[in-house]
């Protein structure tokens, strides 16, 4: 018990630096446990609150590595893939001659952590040893002593070992790297593609809604020749369905599994196939479909895919914050600003003034776009920092890429459900801006020539008034002429 | 109950977007509320847990902002700073004419929000609208519940009004700001300039205990003339303590308070004086020299402030990863590496080799580097995007920084405490390279002459002799005379 | 005349301002030109130097956008490709009813672009409007005075139009963007997948050459089992093959052309068809699988394309900036560091110390490497801040892409011919450090049990002695089981 | 000759890898020089063009780095101010027992380095050895000879030594980050920093003309409360304000200078006192503030420095960006935007529209203000990749922040004299906006009452009606009273 107090009671005396200051900014303490076991590595014995299925190794990392609180957990996604991996690793050990009960038992405990039921005995955070091997210790801990429990023994005896039976065949510097993968590809095919294709497809949809209302074009922020709004949509649906097709291209390298190079990439330790049958278990489990990587000395040493993938999601974000701006920019006003768009009003803008529509999921999903593109600059300098035969930024990386798939996938299932599905056209104040307009003025120049054009067009802009006011006071055409002649609609596309 | 427990199952139902995919990566659902009441703003009413206390905006944010989940809360300073910020504001609304009955009630709900003890009332993520508004409306909800209970009412009655009492002369425009503002002036004078002082403290007696020892020195990672370890360590040091420097040059920026611009930085809805007097009652509470805003609308509209600071953490990010990187590449080994230091060993390297030391803080403090460099990033891309009066990246630059904070913070202590304080130099091996080094033929120049002394170093490394065996094979000098010659001490300093 | 010298003459006097300062920092000025002629265009006529062939608008930009001086230049790659669209614009137009005669003048002009003969005459720096739109016009105008010459009429004349005829059917606004995706294609065909596929093919002939060298593994850089030299080296050649993979996965969005969309995407004074046949015509031009955009609203308004294929070359610098690191820490010493490789040497590394090898390539590319990530950033915040129906980054976008291509194609071609083709391996050294490891005490554990290995690890390591020495001095061997048992050759692979 | 010329063939015949291709990208080749001399050094002899001043190194530099071509040499600020160092050098020198004829001529020809007339003879790129030792023996070379041929010699008989006279007492390990410093320090207060302060005080002037002008205020791109234009133009006028501060912060750790540390720090071949005086003579040449740095290891062994500075100009490029962002976005229209601002027009926007301006000087600033995000990036990573005693990406980081400061001085010159000096008020526009926004209906509360108030505003909304309307309409107060309580200009400050 001592030890695990003390280790806390010292971090909060530590906090108590601040002196001067009325506020600690420490984090509040949680209640400590009260009841310990004793659990025991090579550097010998350690207590671990009883409550806990973790080992010795779990608890030396939590006093060692004491940095950023809970909120800076290894992500679920990973500790899932943890137990999904071990899963598999047992039963391919199995048919290299590992103790079917024991496998059986310790199938069982990794299908929980699997299922996420035992998250609360994975307490390490992301900044630990850059090989993640304390939190491969942690999940072979936890596996071992819930399969010990299964197979009808107590916590710590080490019926079911850590390492020899749950680790069996295995290094971190391949297993971590491998549930990276495994993590990563889930994610993005259960959570982020999906929240893109709604995202594109609610974008597409408006483009169809609008694809007859005609209105300025802007380029350089100024007035330029129309387009359709659905058009302007057409754009934005385009970028995102790119977006997906650029994760895409990156998966066929993330699809690569590490398992089976052990220490250093050779497979010492392994038996030859080993690596093979376990991608196989591993695609049969998770329905993706995994290989054993072509090189398993690149896949230690560098994380090229994850940086790779990272500049996939790094796109999508320039895509997302420039269709953000876009709308909110379109939906500016109500009075005061563009006012083309009408976005959805989700909450109250402000007790003042009613029409006062923030457009507030634009804003968490430019904020979101933001944190990705820092996110990626993060997972760069990991990634290109690795030394010999590992890199050892594994945890920052993975952490790093999972955050920006959870974000931009969240973001966008929010932003197509509170904003794009309910976007509406101001018609009203689309066909005012349209008609007010000096650029129509480009239609005259074929009846009237360049230079009467030009001549309408300075008048009016001068003077404020309406191109056809202008025109008809200079007597260069009559209001049926104009009328004719000055139609928006026939310029939205190449002529015939 | 409808409204929470349906946007959840929601959720839950999209997630099964993932059809194929045998395990669900959503997060496991917490239990729901069993237990509702009503609360109410101006798009009506909405149901909110019965046991929190916050009211209808932060249910609707709750639902319209599903991105992340709890581990992208408002990082905790800020909502501590809210609690600071609003006791302030209470005292000097009282001067103002606020009852005081109310202000006192309100002064001790937020003295609970400033010591964190309400912290489980702030449910709500970064990831929300970009001026903070529903965190300020989150604060408000909270204390005015909190501070109606304490005048034995009822939580919804609103007998202490969110928007009219808690938030008066205030808005969420000049709230968040300032919140941020204390926020991170308290965490880095509480947590991360005492933690630069105690690694720099650590590096500096390292550099006192190491200065009579004589080693190699390496430039382009080749062997270079000598150097004593003391000084290699004072290169440290001094990058910790200018580190230090760096963010305190930045703090008379970071010290000015936007509160007093209310909605666009004009102060409308305050009274004269409001922002100065808030600044100092807020420059008392927290024993820092706050001062109010110079210019309020620069305040509001821009956050050059956080990136100027965050540049100064990116600083110390590169001058902490180069420091970790020497002390790793410098404690290689043990055998085949450079071995010079000897780190401290804090848990086991491998079962398979004992000595293996993995320089496991290193890895966790460069992993934070780059996570710091990262968020630089992403601050300032938040920070370059604002829009006229208001910046609205507001809470994505806010937990960026703090995240850096913290970050650094922690891992500077860890890296003190389990590595820099337990480093030994290996005096044998610092020697053995030292004397081994082809490079000690510089000082055999003014005797023998550059011509002799190179034959001497050339035909050493040829032979793979030593200096001594090749000069004295040569004939151009005697033992005697080399061992007076060849002194690595001598070659430290700048001659007389 | 006097425009162009006031013009200049007034920066000449901005730099006084510098006062105190004994050296005027600001550039030399080049000779004024002595002889001009005058142009002319809507804002009415202007000065421009009698041997240049550029017109008003490149004139006006040439004293508007005085940023960065002449190294700031638009990128010849983009010059170049103005000559080669030109050509292909006049031939596709001359099918929609040019004049033949003007359209092979424009033509015979456009190719001396192509071939960059007239690469003087483009002065325009990259900090100019963000659409391009003045290098565009600078090539319309070099073009038309050309073809004007060709046809034995002077420059300034108009005989050929800028407008009417080099631009006819094109905008600014798709031209600028077609330029930007040939000149990249090119680059990246014609330069960078050559020069990565040496290398390629440099690392993956040392990789064969070494494949029978047993070295010492490193892991968190300390020792670790194990591998073959050559299996190190097939871990770098296989980052860069994944590269050429990664660069070559973002090209179909490359091959995409925006011509045909002009002013926003509409194709507005296009002919239906002239879309096709221009991308058609650029394609045989080339050589390229062009096409046109499938949407030219995207193809203007974002430049995700080359977002993405940054983020292709970022994971590129990222691979190389490993493999540099590797190679330059292998080849540390020659005596105090890991010394395994010798690496050639191209330039006298110190005056002073004879076998000083400065690893100055590694130097040079992992400057490049540092140079593309922050080129990436630039892109990404570029790429994110279009508006509309355009992105006005674009001169920043092409120059950063075009500048890391070339940057690191270069430095590719650089560091295979100066450095990897002549690496040797140090298999002395390699030997000598292999067998000094105490991790091949690994290979013990099945005779004698993990912990009687652990014994003689721990007292060799303790002692300073070989493992041999140390088993034999227990007593939990003979020297011939010894000798049997620790091979290292047998511990590179998985086992039958 | 050969050897140069091969040099440079071999390259072009590299460049026929292209192939298929039509036109080569390969830069076309200079003519080559037809007359050489031969110059030696330790690796033997070398042919050099006879009319360059440089040596064997620089020639050897020149063949083994070809990378990038001639837009990649060394910044000329460096090369000035290697010729100030090196002028200073000979000065101290002779203090300590330098031939005076000797230093007397070498402080001729540094003094003409200093004025940039020998440019031409410093062909060396940035991507080279990471220590800037070959550019440090350009100007070592280029000095000698040119000294020797102000002694009456000629070049090539090192009649003055480019090591033992030019560069004596020092390294380039030492000498190259001392340039670094003098040029970037230079560059600051020359360039940048005037100019900043011109495009200050041009805002602040902006500020001061447009303080009556009322208009409506934007949050979250939405309808706000009223502020004067003055009053948003000194939100920016601050920023630049406290960017000129921020860059000050910074200065005191560029004013160090490293000379006199020579290889690794410790000053091994410098007298005492000469790291002193060096620093005083450079002061005096440059009229700034330079002094010895306090730690020589620190000073060659990292560049936070100028990972600082850069982040003060990274701050810098965000109040720019968020400066230009609001101009061009203010001045949007002129029928269809904002409008409230009127920008200069440079130059013809278009052929088609007159009234057409395009804000060219806000985008070529945000472009620059991009690149220095991304050169910020760049130098960051460099700033945090130094191994043991020497950072090896000097020239990168130089060339890194140069360009930063020379393109934002440029840039904001720029902006200042194009752009923001002439931007005048729409005060028309800016009033019809201000007068129909319906937040006006604020000052109403105290009279009519919130919910009276508000039913004006929806009503207003609804109908599209002016809220006096809508108020008169409803009957809730007359005429007279709403022009009474409706007084914009009273909203703009806080209240007695």
């Amino acid at each position: 018990m001592a030890m695990y107090a003390v280790s806390r009671r010292l971090l909060i005396s530590g906090g108590s630096a601040i002196g001067a200051l009325r506020y600690a900014t420490t984090t509040v303490l949680k209640p400590l446990p009260t009841s310990f076991r004793e659990e025991r590595d090579t550097f010998g014995p350690i207590l671990v609150p009883s409550d806990k299925l973790w080992g010795a190794q779990t608890q030396r990392s939590l006093q060692n590595f004491d940095i950023g609180g809970d909120r800076e957990r290894m992500p679920e996604p990973i500790i899932r893939a943890f137990g999904i991996l071990k899963r598999c690793a047992a039963k391919v050990n199995m048919e290299y001659g590992l103790d079917p009960m024991i496998a059986k038992a310790i199938m069982q405990a990794a299908q929980e952590v699997a299922e996420g039921k035992l998250n609360d005995h994975f307490p390490l955070v992301v900044w630990q040893t850059g090989s993640g091997t304390q939190s491969n210790m942690n999940a072979n801990e936890v596996i071992a002593n819930r399969a010990a429990e299964i197979l009808g023994h107590k916590r710590g005896e080490k019926v079911v070992h850590p390492n020899d039976h749950v680790n069996r065949s295995q290094s971190s510097n391949d297993t971590f790297p491998t549930v990276m993968h495994i993590a990563a590809a889930m994610e993005i095919n259960s959570r982020l593609i999906p929240n893109l294709k709604h995202l594109h497809a609610s974008l597409n949809s408006k483009s169809v809604e609008f694809k007859d209302i005609v209105k300025i074009g802007r380029t350089h922020t100024q007035d330029a020749t129309p387009l359709t709004l659905g058009q302007e949509f057409s754009g934005y649906s385009t970028q995102v369905k790119y977006g997906i097709d650029r994760v895409f291209c990156t998966l066929p390298r993330m699809y690569q599994l590490a398992q089976g190079g052990t220490a250093v990439g050779t497979g010492l330790n392994t038996k030859k196939g080993f690596d093979v049958k376990i991608a196989a278990a591993v695609a049969e489990e998770t329905n993706l479909p995994f290989v054993t990587a072509e090189n398993k000395f690149e896949a230690l040493a560098a994380h090229d895919a994850f940086v790779e993938t990272s500049g996939a999601l790094n796109t999508i974000a320039a895509s997302l914050m420039k269709i953000a701006n876009d709308i909110r920019l379109l939906g500016s006003g109500p009075r005061c600003g563009l006012g083309e768009l009408i976005l959805p009003e989700n909450e109250p803008g402000s007790s003042i003034m009613p029409g006062k529509v923030n457009p507030t999921q634009c804003e968490a999903l430019t904020m979101v776009c933001a944190q990705v593109m820092g996110n990626h600059v993060a997972i760069t300098v990991g990634g290109s920092n690795g030394h010999f035969e590992l890199n050892v930024y594994k945890p920052l990386i993975a952490s790093g890429l999972l955050h920006s798939v959870r974000l931009l996938g969240d973001a966008s299932a929010s932003f197509e459900k509170n904003c794009v599905r309910g976007i509406q056209a101001n018609r009203e104040r689309i066909s005012k801006l349209l008609h007010e307009s000096l650029m129509l003025v480009t239609s005259l120049n074929p009846k009237i020539g360049y230079d009467n054009a030009a001549a309408v067009a300075k008048k009016a802009h001068k003077e404020g008034s309406t191109l056809k006011e202008a025109a008809l006071n200079l007597g260069v055409l009559t209001s049926e002429e104009f009328d004719t002649l000055v139609v928006p609609e026939k310029m939205i596309g190449p002529s015939d």
